[in-house]
């Protein structure tokens, strides 16, 4: 069992959100480990000593991130010491691993630098390349202490390269199966009822959670075992049951993000993508080209968010703007077809709505989003949504669901 | 004190980032709370307990959320009962409020949906509007357990409007202050040696903390007392010696985003704003349009993710992009100088670099972004950056970094 010591003030009072746990943890599960606790305490040297202690007793492997800098608010290191009974010593490979990072980025070592070379006496360092904290592995009886620098890009690199294949060879942790089936609009009770039945025939080694997230919800099957062989043929079979009972809200089955989803399935047939955003604001496009490969289809994206630029750019009909708004099915799927003469490419989406928080009328509130979707033939499909009020929420749900909305038409072939 | 526990096996697996303890964590702390600890458990009922049995030893306030959602992985509420000694009792206020929240939402009420309505008897149950389970709060001794949802809106509903609240009124927390000093372009070690003296002198009931961005460093002064003009006069002095010291790479003094701070900026100066994106792929729109108030000066965005959308989108000349290629520039400036003539707006950024992982060459490895602005009388300022190997992160601090980069620019006279 692992458990993960998160140290920093600005994890406590919001400045920064622990998204290193969120990833050890998923990396370690994948590993086959299971995480038991994450704790995230203060710099003080107390509450790290008492977290510390306290999950000695329950967990075999502790990995512990942040509170390595090289500036004064940092005392891991001598906790650390302390909690082992050995003491500071200074470590010419460190401090050789230190100045070789630093070449070309500082003019001259300082005193700080310096420090970061000194480590426990009892430790066995593990090499940091991307970065001048010094990475530490304790052992003690049967289990392990790890400590590591708070920046993502270092903890990374240490825990992909040198932390996690040595627990694997150390505690052998066997091997665990997870797969994500991803529903769209349908509430969490409503599914949950849909699926009692499916649920109650699920075999006792196969666990099921509900994700929700935006719109969506991913359900998660789990499976523990020696004979993975026969825990990928329940979790296979359990799908195979659950997709005809979810039917068209079933969108894809792998647990990445919706963009991801797209891009895999876009790729595939070969054609090409225009965007026209207004409300999306750019999003659509980052969603898009946030993937690798994305130049291989995306001919760009128009972000018109004054009612001049989609006249300009886009060739939209200033009396429909007029007659219309912006935020309307006219204008929203004159948008699309502009992209797509514009571009030349074979299929387009516009989108155009109120996020917020201003803007919102009686007949058009806050969150109400128009999309449209053009495919060969310049046959368009259009849309409203009614989000809600938040704007940030309102500007990514129109991202996923105009890419989702997409791909659904264009399996079904309406598109 | 107060510590937070959020429970759910989605946190530890890494498949959901907590960043309910984070708002939760910030809000708290400006409203003078200390928070001392967050716990992430699992929603295993033993877990659940000695994470509250162990809270209970050190705070005097546990917040916990998650674990109260429809389906059946929730076991939250039965815990609760037996760490209070109470039972689940039906509470007809919580079903009219769960019937009222589900009306045109659901066709009807199922089950799961009436076993929300049951509620530990002890507690006091605080009314969710934006969802149908419910906040349960608990006195005991002089101490306060209070159970939420896990849904970020429903929480942070609850936490703004009932919950810090109650807390201030039942524990009088006093006053704490911070303020953030943000700085560009120098590295941790550095700034830390050049701000050493300074440090030194910092009164005694001052906290410094360096809270590293990519590519930025956050310095946040904090400090707590009773009198809290005093507090605040010792902090604006401590600012005022720093800001020498940082010189031209200070570039604001409010702990929000970097497009925030260029928002703020930019809106005052009355001008119109358009982007051209290449490598920043509609990322640099969208953390323009993210802030609201955006459609005053922001005319649009032209993502122009292929060579030939860069020349007829924005008159990029096509020898000029076969002989010097997309990232050079050459390339970035048309760029620039065409988002400017096709939207007739008064500024313009343009991006264009390698974001990877493929794409890069010897000469221009992953990493490299060309960024050019341009301002009154067409001037055309442009530089190069070599950022990472990882494409989000590139993608990020390019969009950071030109916003900032024109903020400077413009505040120094040179656009």
């Amino acid at each position: 069992m692992i458990e993960i010591i998160t140290i920093g003030d600005e994890l406590l009072i919001g400045q920064v959100v622990d998204t290193n746990s969120a990833w050890m943890g998923r990396e370690l599960n994948l590993a086959g480990f299971d995480i038991q606790r994450i704790t995230s305490v203060s710099d003080k040297k107390e509450e790290i000593e008492e977290a510390l202690e306290s999950a000695s007793k329950r967990a075999t492997i502790i990995l512990m991130t942040g509170g390595l800098g090289p500036t004064r608010d940092d005392i891991t290191k001598q906790t650390l010491c302390d909690f082992f009974n050995t003491q500071l010593v200074f470590n010419e490979e460190v401090f050789a691993d230190i100045r070789e990072f630093l070449k070309g980025r500082v003019s001259n070592i300082n005193d700080l630098n310096r420090d970061q070379a000194m480590v426990p006496e009892k430790c066995q360092v593990i090499r940091n390349s991307k970065g001048t904290a010094p990475i530490m592995w304790f052992d003690y009886n049967d289990s392990v202490v790890v400590s590591m620098p708070g920046v993502p890009t270092e903890m990374k690199m240490a825990m992909t390269n040198d932390i996690i294949p040595r627990l694997k060879e150390k505690f052998n942790p066997g091997h665990i199966l997870h797969k994500t089936v991803l529903v769209y609009n349908i509430p969490e009770a409503v599914l949950a009822e849909m699926l009692t039945q499916w649920e109650e025939q699920l075999p006792d080694d196969i666990k099921l959670a509900y994700l929700p997230a935006p719109g969506r919800i991913r359900l998660r099957l789990s499976g523990r075992g020696t004979n993975m062989e026969l825990i990928q043929n329940k979790i296979e079979e359990a799908v195979k049951r659950l997709k005809p009972i979810i039917g068209d809200n079933f969108y894809g089955e792998e647990d990445v993000p919706a963009s991801m989803i797209f891009a895999d399935f876009f790729k595939k047939t070969g054609k090409t993508l225009s965007l026209a955003e207004s409300c999306s604001g750019g999003y659509l496009a980052h969603l898009v080209t946030l993937m690798p490969g994305a130049s291989a289809y995306l001919k760009g994206s128009l972000v018109t968010y004054s009612n001049d630029m989609k006249q300009k750019l886009l060739g939209v009909d200033g009396e429909i703007l007029n007659k219309y708004g912006a935020v309307s099915e006219q204008v929203v799927c004159q948008m699309a077809l502009g992209a797509l003469n514009v571009t030349g490419s074979d299929y387009a989406i516009a989108t155009s709505g109120i996020a917020g928080p201003e803007g919102g009328t009686d007949e058009k509130p806050v969150g109400t989003v128009w999309m449209a979707w053009v495919g060969p033939g310049q046959k368009v499909e259009s849309e409203v949504f009614r989000f809600g009020k938040d704007r940030e929420r309102n500007i990514v749900r129109t991202g996923e669901v105009a890419l989702i909305e997409l791909m659904q038409r264009m399996k079904k072939g309406v598109l």
